[in-house]
């Protein structure tokens, strides 16, 4: 992206279009796409006040609410149009989508609205449309991928489904045989395996196991060896196909991510060298670009890095402080602006500055080496541990609860001694994770504490909903031990890196679920009615509905478990996702099944491995990271960037000795599995390499041979 | 094994000694392994009869059968040390290991025999100690090789699980904080998280997704934001950690496998020089084997090869024909006579022999033209989808139970067609996995049908049982039309590669199962019992236990998931395997729990994920088999084999037209994942090196440096 914004501001600085600069800066500010999420997911959770609704509003309200952001989407892609070339733009797909589902959404809801009017009931269709604004905007290129990577991978799932659905078809053409005509009872004394479908069905909902041992057990009582049917059938279609699905999803998934990310490196390379191709002048015989000009494109790109952290860039791309940078340099600058650099002002302790007899004493001293000694921290470990065991205590013994105070009090204290030892700015830096989760942590406790002791002295009553968050938040605690243990610190890595992707999976997630929650409320809404414990309600036992009397749902007090909102589909749905029961919660007829099966596809089969997929992939990466270092250019970047900022620091120190600088670069901790795979793959790009064109990069296919250096796979 | 069997046999051609030949040969006769595997498993097979029996026998055969086996097992070890030195004899912990499971089975024995007389009842502690039989004698290499591959993958599943026990017990004391102090009720009226060390249990259920959505209500009912919780504990532990656990064995599987293959792949190297330098003479100023010499231990090796097929081998190996066979060449005869060489003599038809006349007539030539032909699959595998329809349908209608004698009848003249236009002995080739299927299928089900009438017309009565076989063999002629669907080969390659390692699970799995059905047995034997359906017996309904009364577990009618004998403690554990409403066919108290704990830990986080694990390398290893063909000595290996074969085809039949030699290679479908990574290794080992020392080989570690080209891993 960092490419596609230098190219775009090369362009400019050839051609300066002040209006052009100022509407291209104006969509890339972040209160715009801020924004654009806001209403994005403001129009999503419309669901939540439409009817059927968690907190109803009147139609004209949320249909108000609707048409502004449709408008706000509009003016969004208008936007987006006035900075694209206009054959680029009509030529994008995400383009064509947005605009369609627009005009689909003031349709529907117009429709809607007038036979609203003449009070015709109808259905609004195209709430289903909705998550096609959080797919197709910009900003959202992750959720694309992840939807392209499923795209792809469809047609070798769909073989692998065809021949389980045959074992599946085959195993219940077994069952019915051998079942069918036994007059086999269930345990609710239903008639068991008699009608082929209904095996079908069954024998699906054995392969998620979710009814595994009952629908065994008719058989099973029968005769012993029925169970051999059965165990054939869990090996089969459970343990094999089940990995299959995974292997193949997994395959498909590394390939064309790796496909993904060479696309992405290429495109990359290419745009920067179109950039260097605008901006170069002759110097003697060798194109370059003069620094004054370089220092012009770099201020444009990133305003907000300092005059220091831009002459060390400076420093690295034109090593030989000749006045201009090469072609070979220029490629690096994305790199470069992309390695997130801390500009650290060395300076001593403000304490030490405001009153240095104090902080500088025998005792202060004594008192900062006492803090940085290794010690310290297992003393804090230990109270960590002690804390531990007071939480699982009864804190209803007034003992225990003031024992609560002391421990809050220990790690303010252990917070200040920090502060004070370390330079403070150094402590909050951006990547010092563990310093503001404890911080945080720390002080939301004591803002809650504090609070719920207010409360109680005045109203002489606990506030529950702030006892639970302190609760939670002395529980958090706990995580900081674990990370303090070495060996811990690879899991720990892979499930830090996976955070910033997990977003991804989240937004696929919601994509997947509001999609199969309006579908469900307007399929299910009403059938079944949940009542608080002691209500007096008609067949309040069996969720208001006479048809479930004695069915295993309300036996199991499953009635919250409904359609009747978007909140309780959402809830509904994740049950789904996890599979078990899932034949008890539905207690519909055919279509509740098909609803099931299909969201099990979906959902289990695709989406749920392709995030197992990316688990495995990311722990093999981070494993393989903390083997072996990263080799190529990557590694010769942070050394060059080393060496220079010692350069500078030895320089700038002589000049100005109070104002030592120190750039630090951020920790390797803190990086995704994107990230590293693309630096994977530029190692192997020549920089000399034109690398292919446009074209070819975007027809780029996983299985084609590209440039011989690039089809050798390495092994990840 | 070829190459060690190729070594021992060197250093008899150099020292022959007929008695060691003899016992050697002995060892190794196919005989004397299944005997040995018979032993194995029927000492294994004891506790079917022994208390509490399935078939009960009386202590005293059922003891005699033990020292039986204990004897076998003796003299199979004795024989072994006979042929082994005796240093390495007795620094091989197997060896060690069966003759402490011999002693300790005998003195158990004595001890329980002794206090029977007196009838003190003790426990045959010593039975968990039978599986060590299987593992440990030589032929069980796989198995000993997956336990290894086990033992290695344990400290850093240690580290993630610690994590995970961490985050489950975090988790939990959140959950005591924030549900403890409702008094909630679960469904069955119970208190709903009061107890830290149940509500461990209950989360840790979870995480098996068994309890799902019946351990939210409670909460869930009380307040819908309570979902939260749970939701962020299965994406935690459910999702993430699963899906670790998953990653961590599967890496280490994959790690250790490459590791003990390329072990393997030295060793042979190692062995085939040493078996070399052995042998060699002096040719100029060469080292080499003499023709004769090498003939010799040709048929040693192989006593059961073929002139021709020898000839054939010697043609590659000494591919300028001096008469003797240099370093190179000698090296590779392991994998020469790996190679499945089918020798095939091109005969015509017998019937052609017999009746030319009929045989080649224009009608007969027609008729095999047509067979031939690709409409004929066509035909028959319509033939078999008309035939589903007709399964499907009641066959209680005369019609279609006619309707089958026909497609019998069809079939039959399928197989007799085939044979008729294909060489009998070609079409029931070693490797024609498909013919032998579809014959065997459908003669098997001839003569159950016939059997069926048969008994019918006799007594009036359908036996149950044969038809219950003769249904399952209709369905599974239908596996024939998928075969057919090229789309569907590397799926079904991949399910059909499975197999062999498949049964190494099996034995691995069984020796799981054994261990826990045995302790299982000993402690929860007689507290459940099943009564069948119509029964009169006291509590019959509560499976003979007062205290299960209105249980889950009477409920679901689960009486027959017992601990009560080996067969039926096998199904319960597969029932756990399975892993669903494993907190309801347990129903004791906290051994219970602990028990299923770990077995779950065991069977489902270890080998479950090491059984998928293996999915996910056999489809990778398949899949890229299908779009880049084998590189390096194996394609090579098999060039010079082929065009050997057309030399010597060409002169053979010079010599004698009528017993044209055709050898076939066998088809590259059918090897395992195992050959193919061992074969990827060799490759990679120069032929002039002579490899690291036996000592070194042994030590070779996963993350030790070897050689440089041995450590730059290829992509699978």
């Amino acid at each position: 992206m960092l490419a596609e914004k230098l190219y775009a501001l090369s362009l400019l600085l050839m051609v300066p279009l002040p209006s052009f600069y100022r509407l291209y800066y104006l969509y890339n500010h972040w209160i715009m796409r801020t924004a654009t999420y806001f209403f994005i997911f403001l129009n999503l959770s419309l669901a939540v006040f439409e009817e059927p609704a968690v907190y109803p509003l009147p139609f004209l309200a949320t249909s108000l609410v609707e048409v502004l952001c449709l408008l706000v989407f509009f003016g969004r892609l208008t936007h987006f149009a006035k900075i694209t070339p206009r054959n680029v733009f009509w030529k994008d797909t995400k383009n064509i989508c947005i605009m369609v589902a627009i005009l689909l959404s003031l349709t529907d809801l117009a429709i809607y609205g007038a036979l609203r009017i003449y009070n015709i009931k109808s259905i609004r269709w195209s709430r289903i449309a909705r998550p096609i604004f959080l797919i197709n905007f910009a900003e959202s290129r992750q959720i694309r991928r992840a939807f392209r990577s499923i795209r792809n991978t469809l047609p070798e799932i769909t073989y692998v489904f065809l021949l389980f659905m045959f074992s599946l078809l085959m195993f219940s053409l077994m069952a019915l045989k051998l079942f069918g005509e036994r007059n086999l009872q269930t345990a609710e004394g239903l008639p068991y395996f008699r009608n082929y479908l209904e095996i079908v069905f069954d024998l699906y909902v054995l392969v998620t196991t979710a009814n595994s041992p009952d629908v065994m057990m008719p058989a099973f009582d029968f005769s012993s060896w029925y169970a051999l049917f059965f165990i054939a059938f869990v090996i089969v279609n459970t343990y094999i196909f089940m990995s299959l699905f995974l292997a193949v999803v997994y395959n498909n998934y590394k390939k064309h991510l790796k496909n993904e990310i060479r696309k992405l490196a290429y495109m990359k390379h290419r745009k920067m060298i179109e950039a260097f191709n605008l901006l170069k002048e002759e110097e003697g015989a060798q194109p370059v670009v003069r620094e004054a000009r370089w220092k012009q494109l770099v201020k444009l790109v990133a305003p907000d890095i300092s005059n220091s952290h831009r002459e060390l860039l400076l420093r690295i791309s034109d090593d030989e402080q000749k006045g201009f940078i090469d072609k070979k340099s220029f490629v690096q600058l994305a790199d470069l602006l992309n390695i997130q650099v801390i500009t650290l002002k060395i300076r001593s302790h403000p304490l030490g500055q405001w009153m240095p007899r104090v902080y500088k004493s025998a005792v202060s001293q004594f008192l900062r080496s006492m803090v940085r000694h290794r010690g310290f921290v297992w003393t804090y470990d230990a109270i960590i541990l002690i804390n531990a065991i007071f939480i699982a205590l009864d804190e209803e013994t007034p003992y225990i609860s003031y024992a609560e105070w002391v421990f809050l009090a220990l790690y303010i204290i252990e917070i200040l001694l920090k502060v004070y030892t370390y330079e403070p700015r150094v402590f909050f830096g951006k990547n010092q994770f563990w310093n503001w989760f404890d911080t945080l942590i720390i002080f939301a406790a004591l803002t809650a504490t504090i609070l719920n002791t207010t409360l109680r002295s005045t109203t002489k009553y606990n506030s529950q909903q702030i006892l639970d968050i302190v609760f939670i938040l002395r529980v958090l605690r706990l995580i900081r031990i674990v990370d303090s243990i070495q060996r811990f610190r690879v899991i720990m890595n892979t499930l830090i890196n996976i955070v910033p992707t997990m977003l991804t999976f989240g937004g696929l997630t919601l994509v997947v679920y509001c999609i199969f929650a309006i579908i469900g409320m307007e399929l299910f809404h009403g059938k079944i009615q949940f009542f608080p414990v002691n209500s007096n309600a008609p067949y309040a036992l069996e969720c208001g509905n006479p048809a479930l009397k004695d069915s295993l749902f309300a036996r199991g007090k499953y009635c919250k478990n409904n359609f009747n909102n978007f909140a309780s589909s959402f809830i509904v749905l994740m049950e789904l996702t996890v599979v078990n029961q899932w034949h008890d919660i539905l207690c519909g007829g055919r279509p509740a099944k098909l609803y099931f099966i299909a969201f099990h596809i979906v959902m289990v089969i695709i989406i749920v491995n392709i995030f197992v997929s990316f688990i495995l992939e990311a722990f093999f990466v981070e494993y393989s990271l903390e083997k072996t270092p990263l080799k190529g250019s990557d590694e010769q970047l942070l050394d060059n960037m080393e060496s220079a900022e010692h350069d500078l620091e030895g320089e700038v120190g002589t000049k100005t000795q109070p104002r030592g600088l120190v750039f630090k670069i951020a920790s390797k901790r803190y990086r995704t599995v994107d990230a590293l795979l693309q630096r994977m793959f530029e190692a192997e790009i020549p920089p000399e390499d034109e690398g292919p064109s446009f074209e070819e990069i975007l027809n780029l296919s996983p299985t084609a041979a590209g440039p011989s250096h690039l089809t050798s796979e390495r092994a990840v």
